[in-house]
């Protein structure tokens, strides 16, 4: 997995979370700058509370290629809306690899700025989860990430899984990479496949 | 527009926007204290998010004139209340003012800082609109500005003048300025006069 | 009350934030990993928000121990919380001396990194405040702030008395630290005892 595959895949989840956000919106009968807001709000949440935290310049700061991605990704939703149901798995796949891979990338920027292993899981998981977080606090729900979805449950996993092979494997770190985005992708595919949840504590 | 006239309208916008928040809370009938706090986060939540996410200090750290400037704006807004009737279309004049001006401040501190136009833009609309974001979430109703009002086509709109203006043209700043303020206050006005509104996409 | 006494009670505040977020998730119905996540955004949202706006690293991302302190204390809260009838007046203690203790710890970073007494009671009552609102904004009901409790009340008046004897007496730092703890833990107290609550505005 080269830097340019991760790149390619990073532009995948950022097309995948911006499309679901944007579904979120039209839902909530937004207008269609509503929908480009919560598109963009969902796609790079996530990555932006993870560069303050780090107090490192804002990813997409500098880049206008994010912008543009997400914004055709809502203009197209807001086109296709109508097949939305023969969509709706591709997207799924699309949301669940970006969810994999946003929380690798997460937990390698915190890695490279030196944080410790159990705050790289964090960072990796706010990646991977926040932008959803938002997306649902700005339509007024409660965040999907609290009920009883397994996101992240998966990121976490993900995440030990990472260490693990880090620390007690001389695997090369691509194949780390792959295994980590196996773990959630498949975490969350089989939570979805096989109705899995937590019960509430309650 | 000198930099004075600027400073000055400047303040305008913020006691717009708290006086904007303190209504909110009052008719969520908030006690005094929160209305003080909805009124802050009102008034400085745009340029906080535009400063954290420039990685610059934030604007009112070491700036009293704003505190008193919102205080007084929220208790003046608790005394008068009653009147709040006459009291509208002055408060809408400035806070459409002042969403105005904080999307040209924005848009302004974001380019000073290295920004390309795409990334101003998005600033400068953060600028205007954010803190009304905030007040809604906080009185825990769907964003104003996801409800089919015409805020952040408004900030767009003007961001996109603005940078026309500055490429194709040769006006100075201060003309710049003053097209670009008024553009965005003429949708809105023009907005709520006809009641436009875009259909939402679902 | 030396340095090392006020990282004992800064982690007890700690734990007593994590708990009463716990709380919250498992009325709400959250699963465990819900319950987890909010009681850590409970627990370090003042303070992040804080660190974010004063613009200097953010205090737990060197730092394990507040993590596993708030896992243990989540776990604890789930495992006991059959015996929440109980527990509730220690909890509630603890909550209040936390808010006291995060208050001063606010306001005293604050000034050690160059802010006037009006910002730094701002920040303060951040970090004092913020991660109960963050809590109340997830799991989706108005901020217990706003209404009518006197949280924000009982930090603004330590606030004050901290630099009132700051300025007029000679009390060295350890007294003044204790005089505002003892002010806003009163406050909240007498508050919940007599049910003092401002009335609403409207």
């Amino acid at each position: 997995m080269t830097d340019q595959l991760s790149y390619i895949i990073e532009l995948a989840g950022t097309v995948a979370f911006a499309m679901s956000g944007s579904f979120a919106a039209i839902q909530h009968r937004l207008d269609p700058f509503g929908v480009l807001i919560i598109a963009f709000a969902t796609a790079v949440g996530g990555g932006t509370v993870r560069d303050l935290l780090l107090d490192v310049p804002v990813f997409w700061m500098k880049d206008n290629t994010t912008f543009i991605v997400i914004l055709c990704a809502a203009i197209l939703t807001m086109i296709f809306k109508s097949i939305e149901k023969n969509f709706k798995v591709t997207l799924f796949m699309f949301d669940t690899l970006g969810l994999g891979m946003f929380t690798v990338i997460g937990i390698e920027k915190a890695i490279y700025f030196g944080a410790n292993p159990m705050i790289a899981i964090t960072l990796g998981t706010i990646t991977g989860c926040f932008g959803g977080v938002l997306r649902d606090i700005l339509v007024n729900r409660i965040p999907l990430l609290l009920r009883r979805e397994i996101y992240a449950t998966a990121c976490i996993s993900g995440g030990v899984l990472y260490f693990l092979l880090q620390y007690a494997t001389s695997l090369n770190q691509s194949l780390i990479h792959l295994f980590t985005v196996l773990l959630i992708v498949g975490i969350r595919l089989a939570a979805v496949k096989f109705s899995w949840h937590f019960k509430p504590v309650g």
